[in-house]
Parts: C-alpha cells; sequence; structure tokens
C-alpha cells in the first residue's frame, strides 16, 4: 500500500529504476529520474502552483534530494515540451550543476533558454526533433511527434539494456491540428511491436469520455464572437498556445481587425514562435498596444494574458478598472479563449464579473466552445494502450482520480493488475528481467520558492502564516529586572489581524498584570515561567471572550 | 452608472422602494427590503460564506444598516425556503428585534427554528402554504409554489397600492419533481395578468442554455451505482436535499441495504422532513451508525455531509483517514450526489484525491448524472417572462455574469432595455406610477462573523490577515531610558511565520542596532523615531535580501 513504502533496496545489476519525483497524485512539477548502471536521465523538471494551504509561496519545487547528491551522474535533462509544470523548474537544478544538458525541441528549447537568462544561466542545449535520436550515456533516446496544446511537444522513448521505457509527455490525438503534426501512432505501434516494457503516460483526462474535440473546431466559434463583436475585442489565452492565437490572429484578418499583444509574456512567446516559423503573422497585422488603444475600438483585437484570472495581469487590471492602457466600455467583447486551470476558480469568475460588471460581454468556455483541452481522454488512453501494448503501465501527471481513473482505463484495455503500477511522488519502480514493480520509496518534500530564497520557507513557517492568516496574533511585552525580579514598566501590548477595535484586548491586560503580580509575589521565577503565565492567561480569557485563537506571542525581556 | 449612485432622494409618497441589501453581484446573503408607506418588508436573510479575502472569517451578513434605526417599522420577514443563504442571517436580525414575525413554509420555518434554538431565540413564526395570503402591515402576501432543490419553496407576490412585486425566491421548473409539486405556471399566468410591475427573479443558471433535467433522472443513475457496488457505499449530499436523499433510501431499499445518517446536520434535517412527512423512509430502514459499521459492508449505505469538501465533515475525514469509525478500504464506492459550489473546488477534488488514494471508486457530478441543479436556466428563466409579463425585471440571486446573462434572456423575451434594472447590493430602486427605476444607492459592506463577535473584524484586520498570512511578520523590540536617551538592553527580535531559518534576521539585527546608535548620536529623539527608523532599516535589508515584504512591528518601550 501506498504511503507503508520503505526505503528500496539497491538497484540489482543489469536493472532500470524510475524514481517519480513530481506529477504524481497532483498536476504538476513533473519530473521523473532514471537510472541504469549508475547513471541518471531526467525527464522534465517543471513547478506546481501553490494551493491556499501554501500561502505567500511562489512557486513549489521538485525534491531534488534524489539527484542533488549525484549531479555529475546526470548525463541529461529531457525536456517534453515548453510547459512551466514541464520546464519550470530547470533553473532550479541548474543553479545546483549549469552544465547539465538539456535535451528538447525547438521550441521547447528556445522557452527554457528564455527562461534561463532572467536567472543568468547559461545552458547546454541539444535540439532533438521528433523521429529523431540523441544517445545520453547509456541511455539510447528516441523522439515521437505528440500533439498538445503548445507546438513542438514531444514522447520520448529510452531504450536501455534493460528494456525500453516510452514517456508520452503531455499529449493528445487531434486528428486535425493546425501544424498538421499528429501524435504518432505508427511510432507508438513500431516501438510497441518492438517491445515497450514501461509506458508513462499522461493521465489528466483520464476521467473524461470519448475523444478530444480539435482546436481547429475554435475557428469558427471565434468567427461567430467577430461577427457579432461592434466594439473592441479581447482575447485572452495561455501566452504558449501557439495554435489558439494562431486562429485568433486568422479571424482578425478576416474581420478587417489590427492586433495588439499584451502581456510580457505573450510578446516574448509570440516572438519567439514567429522567429521559429510556428506562428504565421500576415504583414501588417500587428500593431504596438500604444497604436491599438488610438484606433477605432471595432477595428482592434487585444490579445492578452491573465486567463487564469491573475490579479496583476493584463486582463485581471482590466476587469479591475485598473489597467493604464485598456479601458472597458460597455459593448466590449472579451473572450476568454482557455482552460480554467482547478484552483484558479474564484479567481477566473473574479475576472469574468468585474468585465461583466463594467459591461462588457464575456464569452468563455461555460458559454461557448472556445476552449479544447490538450490532454488525452479515456477513449484516446485507450487507444494508446491497444497500438503501443506496453508490458507495464505507470500512470503519470495526475491527481489520484486521474491515475485511478487511468488505471480503469488500462483494465478495460486488457492489462491485467499486475501490469499496472500505481504510484505517487517519491515511489520507485524498477525493472529488472522484464518484470516493472514498485520497490519503495524515498520521501518527497515541498521545496517552496518564496522571493530569492529556495527551501527556507517550510512547514513551520507555513503553519505560522496560516494561523496568522486565520486569526492574527497578540503579543504581549513584560520587561522584568531580574536583580528584584520586578516588572519595571506597564505590559506592552500589540495585536494585527484580531480585531478592528483597537480596546479587543484592554480587560486582558489587567488580567495578565493580575497574573503577573501574582505570580511573583509567590517568589522568583524565570522568564520562561512569566511568559508562560502571560499565554496562558490570554489563551483562556481570549478564547473565552471570542472563541477565537489568535497566535499568542509572550516576551520577557530582561533589563 | 453602477459604483457612481449616489444617495436616494426620500421615497414618494405612494410609492414602493426596493433595496436589496444582499445577493446582488453575488451568490449569498440573498436580503431584500421593501419600503412602503413607512413600513418595511424583508424578504429572505441570509449569509454569504467566505472567500480566501476574507480568511479566517466564519460567515458574511447583510449589512443591516438601512433597517437597524427602524427596526419597528419592520412588519415581518419572509422566507421564501430554508437554504443557508436565504436563512442564515435570521438570527442576527433578530438579535436586533427578537419578535420579528417570520413568514414562511412549513419546513423552512421548521430549518429556521432549528438554527435559532442554537442561538436561544424563541421566534414568532407565522406558517403559510403555496396558495395562501397574508398581510403584514401595507403588504399584502401572496405564496406561489415553487420547485427548488429543497422541498417547500415558495415565491411571493406583493401587493401594495403603490403596484404589485414578485420574488421567485430560487426555483426551477422540473416537471417530474418527486413531491409533485410544480413550479405554479399558472399562478405567474395569473399574476401577470393582473400586472406584475416588478419580478425579482432567480438569476444563478442564467448562463446555462435550455431546461433542467428532472430530479427523478438521478435514481436510475443511482441505481447502475448500487447495482455496481460491491463493497460498502457511501452517498453524500447537502443535509437539506430531501429528495436527493430520499432517492438514495429508495435505491437502498431496492437493494436490500440499511442506511446510515452521518453528520450533525443530516441527522437533525431528516428528522425535521420525516417528521413533517417530507421524508418517506421504509420501517427498519435506518440504522444507528455504530450498528451499520458492525454489519457486512455490501449491506450498507451511509447517507453523509460532506459534500462540499468541509475537511471536518463526516465524508473529509474519511478521506483523510481520521474518521473516528468509518475507514475507507479499496472497493468501498463514494457518491458525491451534489453541486460542486464555485469557491469549493479544490477542497472537494481534495477529498475526492483522498478517498480515491485509500482505493474507493469515487463517482462524481463530472463522472456520472448524480447531480442537477435546483436554478432555473436560460429556457425556464425566458419562459417565465413570457407567462408572467412583467412591466420590469430586477434580476437577483447571481454574481454580475449572472446577471447579465438574465438581462441578455430578458431582451431575447421582448423586454425592452429600460425594463431590466441592473443593479448591486445597495442599489435603491423605486416603483412609482407604475415605473420603477434606479433612484440610487445606500453604502454596504460586508460585515463579518468570526467566533462570537459580529462587525469586529473589519478590512483593517483582514488586510492585516492577508500580509500576516502570505509573509509572517518580525517584531523588534527596543527599551530605552527615557531620561538618558540611552537603550538599555539589546534589541529583542521575534518572527513568525517568516522564515524556518532561526538566523534569518541575524543579519539584521546588527543594522538595527547600528542605525538606533546613530540615530542616538545625533541627539534626542523620541519613540516614535527611533520605531520608525526600525522598520526602515529591516523593510529595506528584507526587501534587498529576500525580496519579501512581511510585517515589521517595531516597539520601542521606556522604562
Amino acid at each position: 500500500m501506498i504511503g507503508q513504502l520503505t526505503a528500496p533496496p539497491p538497484l540489482p545489476a543489469g536493472g532500470l529504476r524510475v524514481v517519480a519525483l513530481g506529477g504524481l497524485g497532483e498536476i504538476g512539477r513533473n519530473m521523473a529520474v532514471l537510472e541504469f548502471d549508475g547513471r541518471l536521465l531526467v525527464i522534465d523538471c517543471g513547478v506546481l502552483f501553490p494551493e491556499a494551504e501554501q500561502p505567500g509561496v511562489d512557486l513549489i519545487l521538485p525534491d531534488f534530494s534524489v539527484v542533488e547528491d549525484r549531479l555529475d551522474d546526470v548525463e541529461a535533462v529531457v525536456l517534453t515540451h515548453g510547459h512551466e509544470d514541464h520546464i519550470g523548474a530547470v533553473p532550479y537544478l541548474l543553479r545546483l550543476r549549469a552544465d547539465i544538458p538539456l535535451v528538447g525541441s525547438r521550441f521547447t528549447l528556445a522557452l527554457v533558454a528564455a527562461k534561463l537568462r532572467e536567472h543568468r544561466i547559461v545552458p547546454e542545449l541539444v535540439e532533438v526533433a521528433a523521429g529523431g535520436t540523441h544517445r545520453a550515456g547509456p541511455f539510447d533516446l528516441e523522439f515521437v511527434c505528440v500533439n498538445h496544446s503548445i507546438p513542438d511537444a514531444l514522447a520520448v522513448a529510452v531504450h536501455t539494456p534493460a528494456g525500453t521505457l516510452v514517456h508520452t509527455g503531455d499529449f493528445k490525438m487531434d486528428q486535425l491540428p493546425l501544424d498538421g503534426k499528429l501524435t504518432d501512432l505508427g511510432a507508438f505501434a513500431r516501438l510497441g511491436a518492438a517491445g515497450i516494457d514501461l509506458l508513462l503516460a499522461d493521465s489528466t483526462n483520464a476521467e473524461v469520455p470519448g475523444f478530444v474535440t480539435s482546436e481547429r473546431s475554435i475557428g469558427p466559434v471565434l468567427d461567430s464572437v467577430f461577427a457579432g463583436a461592434e466594439q473592441r475585442l479581447i482575447v485572452s489565452s495561455f501566452a504558449s498556445h501557439v495554435h489558439r492565437i494562431q486562429q485568433v490572429l486568422d479571424q482578425a484578418a478576416k474581420h478587417g481587425r489590427r492586433v495588439a499583444l499584451v502581456g510580457r509574456s505573450m510578446v516574448r512567446n509570440m516572438g519567439v514562435a514567429q522567429e521559429l516559423g510556428l506562428l504565421h503573422v500576415p504583414p501588417g497585422l500587428l500593431v504596438p498596444l500604444d497604436e491599438a488603444t488610438a484606433m477605432p475600438p471595432e477595428q482592434v483585437v487585444l490579445v492578452s494574458t491573465g486567463s487564469q484570472g491573475e490579479p496583476l495581469s493584463a486582463l485581471g487590471r482590466m476587469a479591475a478598472g485598473t489597467h493604464a492602457h485598456v479601458t472597458i466600455t460597455p459593448g466590449d467583447t472579451v473572450v476568454l479563449a482557455s482552460s480554467l486551470v482547478p484552483g484558479n476558480e474564484t479567481a477566473v469568475y473574479r475576472v469574468i464579473n468585474g468585465l461583466a460588471r463594467l459591461g462588457a460581454t464575456v464569452v468563455h468556455k461555460e458559454t461557448a466552445r472556445v476552449h479544447v483541452s490538450g490532454h488525452a481522454p479515456a477513449g484516446e488512453l485507450r487507444l494508446l494502450l491497444q497500438v503501443a501494448r506496453p508490458r507495464h503501465l505507470l500512470p503519470v501527471h495526475g491527481e489520484w482520480r486521474h491515475l485511478r481513473a487511468h488505471a480503469a482505463v488500462a483494465a478495460e484495455a486488457g492489462l491485467a493488475p499486475e501490469q499496472v503500477l500505481l504510484a505517487e511522488d517519491g515511489v520507485v519502480v524498477d525493472l529488472v528481467d522484464g518484470v516493472a514493480s514498485v520497490v519503495g520509496a524515498v520521501p518527497i518534500g515541498n521545496v517552496y520558492v518564496d522571493g530569492l530564497n529556495v527551501g527556507d520557507v517550510g512547514e513551520e513557517s507555513l503553519q505560522a502564516r496560516r494561523i496568522l492568516g486565520d486569526e492574527g496574533f497578540v503579543a504581549l511585552t513584560v520587561v522584568v529586572e531580574p536583580a528584584t525580579g520586578t516588572v519595571v514598566a506597564p505590559v506592552h501590548l500589540s495585536s494585527r489581524g484580531f480585531s478592528d477595535d483597537p480596546e479587543a484586548f484592554a480587560p486582558a491586560l489587567a488580567l495578565v498584570e493580575e497574573a503577573l503580580r501574582t505570580t511573583l509575589e509567590q517568589g522568583p521565577v524565570d522568564s520562561h515561567r512569566l511568559a508562560q503565565v502571560v499565554r496562558r492567561t490570554v489563551g483562556k480569557w481570549v478564547s473565552d471572550t471570542y472563541r477565537r485563537r489568535p497566535m499568542i506571542i509572550p516576551t520577557v525581556l530582561e533589563v
């Protein structure tokens, strides 16, 4: 059973080990470490975005413990595609060793290189393409075209003497992708025929029945929105979703509107995509934002970041009425051509409501088909298993509900229970003599990035933040003269986040002074004991009076 | 424009005024105040549940300012149905004046009475029924049967010499309700023929096209889940959704399983429903929980609270493996036969993932049709408008996106723009000479309940909580002797929630002491100035060093 696993035994000679450091039991910080003959290969290195229980945290990294003492053993990091949950933690890994080769497609490498520039890291890049191969130490890599919500995504087959592992990366099977690059089922079939010992496959949409709707189906929907828009159009999407943006540009051209890109990552990524020939921009279509805002609104489309409700994004500011250059006016049309990432619902609806309040018509995925997912639903997962016929499946990239659903799909596709390995972060899978099995687990922690620092904020700080954030604190300072054992100044009380009433603790102060007097009358006591008296007196009083539990911080100063 | 409204003028003689205190621009704390001839009528008095931006808050109440100086003018509170967002704030209103008559259906009054008992308030109850009437001062009330996700829901028509206002309450038009109580379209048609001057109608599902699926359609889905369940079944739903629970009981009886109710509100409400003849329980079907846990799992259904992911609810504890009596084992089936209230997504998915991790098969509304909404979608709203033909519509019970969508539905149904009043909390609508229009707005605040207190936590405390919760704090205490102007003890530093590293601020301490020394060397300074020096020194250092902004709390004590 998960949770009762012990440390794994040494890897048998000739065996292949897989440790999934992230992405199993969660959506995010995808990272798998493969080991063969003492050498390591990393597949993906992404970040996880914090939830409400991790207040103030900027990012969560995979726990690098497994590799940080063995950095010289790492042959390469393979990046399947350029999404943050697959490349976001690369700068933090490369802080530990900057010259680990990064292997990926051209667009993926362009995005990771831009990110690394911000961290002042010059990486060693190894560009590969679908159908290509690369050797990294004992790992023979073969890359397979997959279709996803970002161009240039790859699956990777890792051939070792222990057997062949295939990692799908994130994928779906859009049969009419904008760039014509289909998920290469022929390659999966060929790999399957030769023998896939262990398949790691994307579980995100395993709960969703059927097959994806084509990205191309969004074009006609946008067409009708554009046709009906009488004033300014604003379309928001992920800044890496090149094909979605392409369709917006196509509709703008068709409907005689110019386009301004809004938001730093949108401008940067679309620049990269255009340079690499992935985004096709008709001459003269793009205009700078200041030019666009000066044009008649019915001639303009703004393509903006902020589709996840980020309050400081371009769209977030427009919805709040605080954008420096763009003011929403009644009659504007805003399209959120994007997913709604779980956890972001409240923020996204706040933006939609803000825009609606200002008079905009807001079109989003719940009111029109302006988004399709980038992940294979159950029908496609089943199809992949039928084509690839792996000896073992390790569902990855999913919360527990997705991993279980993926296992159910595998059962339908004819895999026996022992062929499906259900695992969460840290679980160690060994492939030995053609049999893959769970052999143990390594402890996995949450590594938090907060501001400039990595790892100094841990569970202790988060626990304090949760209490402070829910209840506030009251700090009481007592100044004593150790020689005489007397309190030499009035007890000082300071409170934040507890009440707007400045007198909220006034009655407690008298109780504290009384308790201190009583205690000191009984003879000499040390500071620690006095602090305890203060804490207990205030704690009981506040609980009785308010039924609340603020953090209580007693300080006894000796002068 | 909303947001630029000024205080309303005096209500003209013979006019009817409506002030919506809550529920417009938000889902929750529904409350409308009607005024005619100096007398007031309240319709609903509910609570709003806090969002992440209101940390630590238990409930948000409507702002009673408009009525609290005029409590003796209040003729009655009409309660349309028994959901928390319609009755939850009644105890707080009755704390101000306990003998305001509460007018509602039998089940609604039973639920509100149970709630008031906990607050030790004995209310004055006026039971009414669909088709019945009641006179409250100048307000002639007429009650209309509506169908919703709780039994015994009513719409209310308020006849006054100024005209007729109709409030739908929450409703939908299920054509096959379990109890046969249809939304009374005939009554709406009759009222419409006589003339509805102002219709207040539920906007919750105005973005959703079409018509509701019948509650009855859930039965066959439950049937197949029950048929496929090999071990224990646990079904979670709202504790007030009598018809949903009825269907679970029916399936349990059919499949030869006994039922135990789990969770305080589930036990209480189903007891009330059974007593009033709203829930039909076959003899011997219900067993106590301890009996159920001792029975073979395939003979049991647990009906539990916790469908919204509440961590301390019965289901929340089962998912976390901390329930005192129920342990989830592989093969158990859990059904979340409930909506997913916006804002609860993360909590609900955490529960689903926890259950999945423990080996349960989890069925929820995204994987099977085990839930239908209680609110009329666009097709039904359009139908209501066609039947009732109101002179004016005030969309209520919705966020801005819902209110705008409702206005769009009204336009489709032939209402002219001036017939549709878009308003948010506090907006004042007067009906004078048959014309309803927005005449101004009253300021509306958020009244927070936290522990035992109402209103002492305000924006100042919440702002502090948000900073403390995200960044923690650092408190520095300096003890000075005012006579000599010298610092008489080492600066004391205390920090929580900033870093797990106890030495995180060590370098700053030396800087502070240095800054204090420099300041004091320049001559005598007061405590306020010293505190400023401390704050600035630490603030700059922490920003430069960590790129974070903890709360900085300098204290200068004089001894």
